[in-house]
């Protein structure tokens, strides 16, 4: 087992990332009371959710179930945590524990911030998405019709842990949807760990269970870097949305969950490189390479055709990035160094809208 | 115009006290980016929306009229704020400015607390109920069928304006209720301002200007001194709840609206005050001086007959003071002094809800 801090002064916390963790007493230690509310979805549950509660023997566990999906991460279905929680008479010292993918931990911990004005909550990740990205650094919410992610908190877990085992039973268009998000860590971040990924990805792929430990910890280190560096995203934080502005809008578009979250990020990023070469700031070597890695890691390339670049402005001006109407976009310099500018061209925009849209012209 | 900062560092922020201040130009200032969107409700905007409005002459103003009452306060009515901001596309440097009473502030705040992880909030709060205690201190929520208050955040606003003028148009019931947490400040914290209070209750129902803005003024002084102390209820806040548990059972047994907030609260601190008798705690005299004050400003004293002391005991059982399955109550040593225990003698409690569900019995 490998364990991370997050630090984030006296709400900083631990990452375990190993194989087997679920069933290992972990928790118990991180619990505030001795009530406990797990909140989980129909897929993951059957798998672990017998697993996890064995590690809680000395506490209340009560469960909520909620649909799998990203078009369930709605007020709604949030309102089903607060209606168990209510109705089990949790009270303030409850933890509030998430078993699954992103939307179940997105929700969660937003439960968790808003139940009687805040409580403990535990992440526990089941997709390779959740692992490297939303379990870790407190961003919380549910969607909105109108956009995505649009009403939220920051409430950061006190604990996390990423189970490699879970990812086994991970459909493989979930595994690509994540490694979309550990590849913007080497974009962002770290050019060498990129290298890493392009001589790897097939390894990861396949499920190789040293390669994905080491993924995810790497990953994971860079996230809480940044997170501790800029908790509430007024800096240099903003540039883990490498992609997302795009992104975002392809989800939009189409209906949430008609693409993964991570699969829209994949070819966000590239639209972001394009951009960027556009901009003179990346050359069209380095796009190439990021195409490639994209498609070695089995994730779209190209945008929905059904998309113009007049839908694409429109949704992304909805975006939160965009600050006094002015569009703030995450672009890259070089692979391994990526910055927010909201002085982007928009004949280039238009370019990289009109190519994007209509297959094979990157 | 009288001013008071509420000291949280660097979220510390001024209350403004006076006369026909909504239509001075007091807040532009405080605004984060050019948008404004004002929440009000179907009954104060008719009054003071245009009022409102003209103080920000340079910024792009929207507004959401939400129906007015607390049966409205919940998840599915604070959607319609965000509903508005996305369509009206609000980023996030806009600002919510809450103008209504204690419903219409919690939920803008709660609203402002979530719209993109958190957005800047003014208060301008036109019932004296919120004028002396929901505008201040930053709790901020919507209510949930089984318990009240039980979804929200703590977010602090960065102004309150509280216009003495405003309260001319409020009906005479809601001054009561309003008076109720005037009576409180009182009881919890300074004697002297109770004995003031047993001088001038008169004064204050036939609304003389110089005797609200003082009861107004001191209520604040009171509430923002407490909460600069502890701003997370951790601690010395509690004992603002003084009635509260009481009288939440109250509003949920006979549904949100029924009773008023501050009618349920002023029945709840003549409980408080009985059970803190019985206790041994207060005499029997200070009892009979608090439900004298209570009826002289026009409230009920006694609870709902339909109320048994099992359904007070299980509704209270909710409350967000019950810790870890125990019922904690903020009591009276003295008029004047408050105090948070959890070694309620059920005997004593039972006797208290007997005697309170029983007309005269006190």
């Amino acid at each position: 087992m490998q364990m991370l801090t997050v630090d984030l002064g006296d709400r900083s916390y631990p990452i375990y990332i190993g194989e087997n963790l679920i069933e290992q007493p972990l928790l118990e230690k991180h619990l505030k009371g001795r009530q406990v509310m797990i909140v989980s979805n129909e897929t993951v549950a059957p798998l672990y959710l017998e697993k996890l509660k064995s590690q809680f023997s000395a506490a209340n566990v009560d469960t909520v179930i909620l649909p799998d999906g990203e078009s369930f991460k709605d007020l709604e279905h949030l309102n089903l945590i607060f209606d168990a929680l209510l109705e089990k008479r949790h009270n303030r010292t409850t933890t509030l524990v998430a078993l699954g993918g992103g939307v179940v931990g997105d929700m969660t911990g937003f439960a968790a911030a808003c139940y009687q004005r805040g409580v403990t909550f535990i992440q526990v990740p089941t997709t390779l998405l959740s692992q490297v990205d939303s379990s870790v650094g407190g961003k919380t919410g549910v969607n909105h019709p109108l956009g995505k992610n649009m009403i939220g908190a920051f409430h950061q877990p006190v604990a996390v842990i990423a189970d490699t085992d879970a990812l086994n039973t991970l459909p493989e268009r979930e595994l690509s949807a994540g490694l979309a998000e550990v590849i913007k860590y080497g974009l962002i971040y770290d050019a060498a760990f990129f290298d890493w990924l392009e001589a790897n990805m097939d390894s990861l792929r396949q499920r190789d269970q040293a390669a994905l430990t080491q993924a995810i910890h790497r990953s994971c280190e860079i996230k809480a870097e940044v997170v501790a560096q800029d908790e509430r995203e007024s800096g240099i934080r903003a540039l883990l949305n490498l992609g997302h502005t795009f992104g975002h809008a392809i989800e939009t578009s189409q209906g949430y969950g008609a693409w993964l979250h991570g699969e829209a990020v994949g070819t966000g990023m590239l639209m972001a490189a394009d951009l960027s070469a556009r901009m003179g700031w990346l050359c069209r070597d380095d796009v190439a390479r990021i195409r490639d890695l994209l498609i070695a890691a089995g994730l779209p390339v190209v945008a929905p055709k059904s998309m113009t670049p007049e839908e694409f402005i429109r949704l992304m001006a909805v975006d939160k990035k965009v600050l006094d109407g002015r569009l703030r976009l995450v672009l890259m310099r070089s692979i391994g160094e990526a910055v927010v500018t909201d002085e982007v061209d928009p004949v280039l925009l238009n370019q990289t809208l009109t190519a994007e849209s209509n297959l094979g012209q990157i």
